[in-house]
């Protein structure tokens, strides 16, 4: 399934932002496979001996780093680049925080809490977490994107049509991800790689790890996509599904809030049934719970709902 | 797992809308199955020989019976009702419909629209949707609920904390559901069995189904739950699942405008791809496809993601 890489992109050819006028490391034909070395979210800022002290020095500046851009050859705007996902190829490291002012419970966990990961790079067995906690690993690129059209610097926090900081925990090994080209050669670049996140990555972080990255990479000419599309070649939630789920809701007439309810009633429950501080709780719900709209239609009140896997207690 | 029930509520002891001054059909006490007779949410008005023309005349004040109430022994305010889903027995028949007005894109699919199927109520095997499609069954009831503590009349429409017109597609058999109560004796009720839908129920209507709901009623005394929250026995979307899916995205600062993006988009993929009238991709979307919330965090832009199930013409 997967193609060997023709090139390399080490790690240190890495932006902060998007910007279509950073120069592109390298120009490869349509069909090469290329391997990009993704530093952390953190820009190597925590590491396997962090602790929350280190959370207080965190320079904003270096946060989810990118690798590239590199050049499509002939990709024009209006065209799909179509990225085959071949293989992640973990580091066995990770961390998730909670950051302060960050976060969709953000009012409710106000002090940074920092976890650090460490798992097995080969057989991906599910990492532990506290002394009972095992959580399925799946990794994937959180940031994968094409250079904006509109000139200048652009914050690499928010996703945009052209893909970015998606954070779809989908766009796994084996997925074909399509995204708008907006500029001549696309300008692709990737990295935020994570070993594992829920739908939602609710309280801002994942499974935060430094990974290479082998992509293919075809184009789609005038395909004309409005947003980023994908094609996944089996099942998304095995890896988290096979003892079923605890389930909250959230019921009510915005989905915001429905989402925020049904979150901190699940990290409520995870707290009382297993021992654990909520902001714990509230990680765990980020890395392998999963936030699905149930119904959206029953005016005015919709359904929010959040699944977390019993597998990681049972 | 499914006890014998020792009740049945025939189909005729049902209720448009909640009001807690409605009689009570029938009390049991905690550790009853009952069996409910459920009506379909046209209130019997779409027949398996139901055409079109059959929902000008269609009228509004039937919609959405649901059998009941019934009271549980010693159910009082601030306990939840423990419901136990044991099994369904479906009925063979069903619809959808576009409705006008009522959709999550009600703007962008004005005329009405009726897809009946035929399924077998024995297997259960994938239902056929035009020539090529199939559509896997998953049975479960949209409208489970108590009564609300507010008194008089209360539509029907809107799900509530004490549960309704919930229309989760896993409160399906096997699954546990805790409901708060609001009055005394809980005042359950039950009906809008569904044969299939997908997470959204995004064109409004599902496999809209007539079916027996055997279920087991039991308390959980004082458990102060804010919101409906359940518990699934094994996975959830294997029905769905094997072939993987095809997925479009919604990026933006609004959660119900991604959604919609999503969901556009998919039927545009759809309609082009397996050359059907946009309306009825619009309704396949909604009895198998998942709306899920793929990143909530990165400020100001959330990423909605709705999921094809492939197997559907695969």
């Amino acid at each position: 399934m997967c193609n060997s890489p023709e090139y390399t992109i080490h790690s240190h050819h890495h932006h902060f932002g998007w910007d279509n006028s950073i120069e592109p490391v390298r120009t490869v034909a349509p069909g090469t496979t290329v391997e990009f070395e993704c530093i952390d979210s953190s820009g190597g800022q925590l590491t396997p001996e962090s602790t929350i002290a280190d959370m207080a020095a965190f320079d904003f500046d270096k946060i989810n780093p990118v690798t590239g851009p590199i050049v499509v050859d002939g990709a024009e705007p209006g065209d799909a680049l179509k990225i085959t996902i071949g293989e992640f190829k973990p580091s066995g490291f990770g961390w998730t925080a909670n950051i302060p002012g960050f976060g969709l419970l953000a009012d409710q966990f106000e002090e940074p809490a920092l976890n650090i990961w460490s798992y097995d790079k080969g057989s991906l067995e599910p990492a532990l977490f506290g002394e009972h906690g095992r959580v399925p690993l799946k990794p994937f690129a959180g940031t994968i994107g094409n250079a904006l059209a509109e000139p200048g610097h652009h914050s690499v926090v928010p996703p945009r049509r052209v893909g970015g900081n998606l954070d779809i925990r989908d766009l796994s090994a084996g997925t074909v991800l399509y995204l708008p080209v907006e500029v001549a050669g696309a300008l692709f670049s990737v990295g935020d790689t994570h070993a594992a996140q829920g739908d939602g990555e609710v309280c801002g972080t994942a499974i935060e790890s430094p990974m290479n990255a082998v992509l293919t990479f075809e184009l789609e000419k005038a395909a004309n996509l409005r947003m980023p599309r994908f094609t996944t070649p089996g099942p998304v939630t095995r890896h988290l599904d096979v003892k079923g789920y605890e389930v909250t809701t959230g019921v009510g007439a915005d989905l915001m809030e429905g989402a925020r309810a049904a979150v901190s009633q699940m990290v409520d429950l995870l707290a009382a049934r297993h021992k654990l501080a909520p902001v714990d709780a509230y990680m765990l719900c980020s890395v392998c719970g999963d936030l699905r709209i149930s119904e959206i239609v029953d005016q005015p009140n919709w359904v929010v709902s959040f699944y977390f896997p019993r597998t990681v207690f049972e």
